[in-house]
């Protein structure tokens, strides 16, 4: 049962800051966990909440070595520390994104941002300057792109075992806001001015777009939208229905919605070339499904035989022991590491190392801008770029 | 193990022809099986080619009593006869399903005809009148709606046990057009001469826009459609991807591919409504998944507990035991049959007898119709009527 | 989309006869859609009950030819009629299989009977003697052998794609008298003067060790059983584990239940071998799961990329379109209507042709029986010769 | 998208000590993840390899505190210090268990101790003794009862809701020593010096037999074992096919095997009772199929509609977010932390705390012991007591 994949590293651990994240927060405890998971990164500092007094009560609850009243504080302290932190994970509601990035970006402190990248496109471009402008590194947590058997569907694709590709199917569905809810998590990502225009479209549609693109390889250049908003009330979209063109000619469809009673979690890609297809789905994400076009179906696992090192490098235990969410999340922050480390070395990370980018995440912002245009227009093509 | 369902009837059986169906056809060999399961159809006479040769040839092969030379001979000279055919079967390609269907219809002779129902709009609207112009009956066989499971579906949400429906989401995928083919099949469904303007919209697009509105009993208002024609030199599309709206609001995707290496029959259905969600499988036909909304998941089984009478009253054997595909289209024969017993009688057939109608065949062409024409115009949407 | 397999015969249909099948029987009506499904036999006489009158009365129903007072009675008049019936279907209770079958055999009649062979392992071996005395052919309906990817299976193993096998794991797993039941078929079936000694292990237990044996190819040579009836005041098993061991050296394992919530009719065989692993489920037929050792599962289906000649001549329909239970139930039938007609012509079946036999029967019969005399005897090993 | 569950305890760390766990060791990384995960542990000494030299090197690499030459030194040493550890985790080969547990157990440091408990009955039974003299807790790594959904199906057999037990099937196949292997996970887990004298049976088949147990609460009191070593030369048997009684009537089936091809870590569990029956599977543990009797199965998910309390205090993320293997293994060090910091209070841990005990691990050696005492006396049953 020999397993491949990341091996520990224990010494020389990236010293991490926090902004967002505290009491009540969903995300923030994850990207907790996925940065403890392969003890890469030790957590020192936070700006944990929008108010000093919660910020602190939740900073000396994790037990915090250092807690901010705010993101700006934090940077400008943090940078004039000698261990101040080198990286900074930004997991607050959308809307603050851009402005905490910039503060770290601009003292050269990493960043490790949640999705989508931002609220607006006005944001979402200011922040590629940003980024652009800063000699730090922009990860963006589009955590599914951390699944090794996506890695290995990407893999597969960029190979030729599938052909030229000709169809994308892509979804992500979800049932939790199927009534008006009115918990925290579901508030804030219902209000346009903290989530941004879109709901279902920025919350999961990202993921479904993003993830897309990343397995496949492939730019997409249009959409046409049908968005809709079912819950009475409702001030974003809950629900979306998008046609995509992609350059090369592949064509694909688009579904997210939080109103379809019976999925938790359901994101499936499907990709169909022309000498083969890939089935994926998150809710089960240690198979790839692969046909070769005229032989039957096979099962591919991870760490098992058929999978690549694509997938095996990022992959802990052997196959038939399942990886999930937080394994996935976690090699995320595994290869924002492996860049930090090597940014220290003043070197590039190797070759394999790979995470979503500041430009991703504007793409993803352009995607959910262009839906809601697009369904404005009674679903009219729009341009992505 | 009691088995609820069809009863056999041996008695009385329908004098059954055949419209095509020789020795090469696919379609018509599954007509035959459907007609015999369950001993309530004879099959006597036959024209079942498009030359007297090889329909003589083919109606020998079947030991058929009568063979004609062609279906307007048959037509004429069974109606004459004192124990003439009651019922002919039109299994052609699609373009002679209008010219065969007037010469029964005409003659009081009830019909069952393949899908779609014509090559032409305007060959889908004379059959209508014709059909309606006449006393006999006209039963279009989308074999899926045959599946008790899917009776099962069309209870449930008729009941309200999903709610308002708010998302459709139908898909048919196959894969064996991914590269040219030559075999006769192949050949005249991917003719528009002899198939339609549509390809696979025609062929399998129409089972699923059929089967979401037989399912959801919502009348769909427009659509927009993006189609392709993958391989090249093909003058029908072998993909197409479309935004439906249905009235009262829901909104839907279909999606239908010859193209996708992995796909066999894989039409799908997810209905999801306010109250709770349905998802059907055809490869998989005897599960029906239910969700009411908040609640676990539920596996409803044909014959098992959960199923009600729409499923069970078409269904023959103990849940486990799976039926098929025959099994469904033989369904569709049975209501045929239930419907043309009582029309001997001079009654309506019971409330609970249900089958796709020459209306539903109207809609179908329509659909194909609308799917190239908005296509043509940039996925323009386009009014279904 | 064409279909290799079973072509329709038509011309030459075998006269038929049947015993038991009345109106408030079960497998009755099973063998007779499976009978006519592809057109090869004609029902023309029966003893359909186990008086006179309710034999008359459901002859009517079926609009049968011929009806007897008793199979004795038929046997002897349709012997002397010069069209009288080539072959019987005996579907009665367990514990008439035996006077049944002899009366016809020693006529000539071909005898087409239901599973277990005979309920007392005495009756078995007279009945084997009077097979073999006779020179009709006896056919078992172990119907799942007729599913085409058990077929599949049994030509993969034989032709050594898994290697020498080492684990067979087979199961058969209802729950429908998991409480008492007081319905006609849970009556006879759990009364061991009609069922025999077994009742899990007659009933369904037959049919998994009839499944491994025939996938193998390999005999069982002894058992241990611990064997339950787990609802009070049952006389007969109701449940049963199953060591077996086959020669050669191969070990398995065999439960069946009646008392396990949730499974309907689950038969599942799992053989494993040097070279690989083959999985098989009677609720999902279509499909056989492979594993070359070493390699990523494969998933064959009926008629799709992988299968073969074996599994290939009895499907019909194309890929994706599932077939199911009473195909597989129709395809015994159509391995029978083969052997008959080559009895006909006085010649051997083709070597393809495969069907369960008198033997296996008695095999069967020999499984519970050593079932009841090891738990007897506290799970000692028992000889299957 | 609230999350019910475990919260992160950051502050009052459990230091922690780890036996063997080496640099080419599998369990020892898996261990030191699961102690990390929920941030309740502190890795700060071990004595890792059976050499200094090793030792010392994969301490280093590892970047503890305190490394030791032998677990003697370090049971020593600690014991003495102001800070020593607290906690020790014990990832040595089988044989190794018994000593290095009694050196830290009498110094009062608690033990959490990989499975099976050791490699002999006569180890097992001292290390129970010395465990029972001890005040410090021993908590053995039966990691798959740490599965949330697996203590959903414990709550749901305690309360009642599937009656009284009358079937268990329990089973873990693997594929890994289908044929020969040389390196080092296969060379002690193959060897009777190191790993007991079971092979699959002590590797694998003490957890099926433990997770059996453990859900269903049931006591085994007997086995009857067919044991085998398929692959020539193995010393220890590779497949075990296991009949077992429970008290209060229930019955069993127990089978693994490490050489049936297609299998990775296919721990697979089904229960029965009067009322219902559950089925679990490890490798998709975040779903658990219940069928109350006479209803629609229902599948339950993780932090899902219907799942309960005992299953939602360790769940971390929401439903459709799958956890896996590592956050089960996790959720036995959480139980451990639960346990040592109420031992810190001089408390009792809350009821809701569970975890397998040393009690446990001597009933797994039994089973062990067991099976090769039934298998050389062929198959005859054994009582385990």
């Amino acid at each position: 049962m020999m397993v491949t994949g990341r091996s520990e590293e224990t010494s020389g651990r990236i010293r991490l800051g926090m902004v967002g994240g505290g009491n009540d927060a969903f995300i923030g405890g994850v990207h907790r966990i996925a940065a403890r998971l392969d003890d890469r990164f030790q957590l020192v500092a936070g700006a944990l909440s929008s108010t000093p007094e919660k910020s602190r009560e939740s900073g000396q609850a994790l037990g915090l070595e250092r807690v901010y009243d705010d993101f700006k504080q934090m940077a400008i302290r943090e940078a004039r520390l000698k261990s101040g932190i080198e990286a900074v994970s930004i997991v607050t509601p959308n809307h603050v994104h851009y402005a905490a990035a910039r503060e770290f970006l601009k003292r050269g402190i990493h960043v490790i941002c949640d999705k989508p990248l931002t609220a607006t496109l006005n944001d979402a471009k200011k922040l590629v300057k940003a980024a652009e402008n800063s000699n730090a590194l922009f990860i963006l947590t589009h955590n599914y792109t951390g699944y090794p058997m996506v890695r290995q569907a990407r893999e597969m694709v960029a190979s030729g075992q599938i052909g030229n590709i000709r169809v994308v199917q892509v979804e992500y569905a979800q049932d939790w806001l199927t009534e008006q809810q009115d918990f925290k998590q579901a508030e804030w990502r219902t209000d346009p001015e903290r989530s941004g225009a879109g709901g279902s479209t920025g919350d999961i549609g990202t993921h479904a777009f993003n993830l897309a693109c990343f397995v496949t390889g492939l730019k997409a250049e249009s959409l046409a939208a049908d968005i809709q908003a079912f819950v009475p009330g409702r001030q974003v979209d809950d629900n979306a229905h998008v046609l995509v063109r992609f350059d090369g000619g592949a064509r694909g469809m688009l579904w997210c919605s939080q109103v379809a009673p019976g999925n938790e979690n359901a994101l499936r890609l499907r990709v169909y070339g022309e000498k083969g297809g890939l089935e994926w789905a998150q809710e089960d994400p240690n198979y790839l499904w692969f046909t070769p076009y005229g032989e039957p179906k096979r099962l591919i696992t991870r760490n098992g035989p058929g999978a690549g090192e694509a997938a095996n490098r990022i992959s802990r235990v052997p196959p038939g022991h399942p990886e999930g969410y937080l394994e996935g999340f976690a090699n995320i922050y595994g290869e924002a590491a492996e860049a930090i480390l090597a940014f220290r070395d003043e070197k590039p990370p190797e070759a394999s190392v790979v995470y979503p980018t500041v430009h991703d995440g504007l793409e993803g912002v352009r995607f959910v801008a262009a839906c809601v245009q697009s369904s404005a227009r009674n679903a009219a093509w729009v341009k992505l770029d």
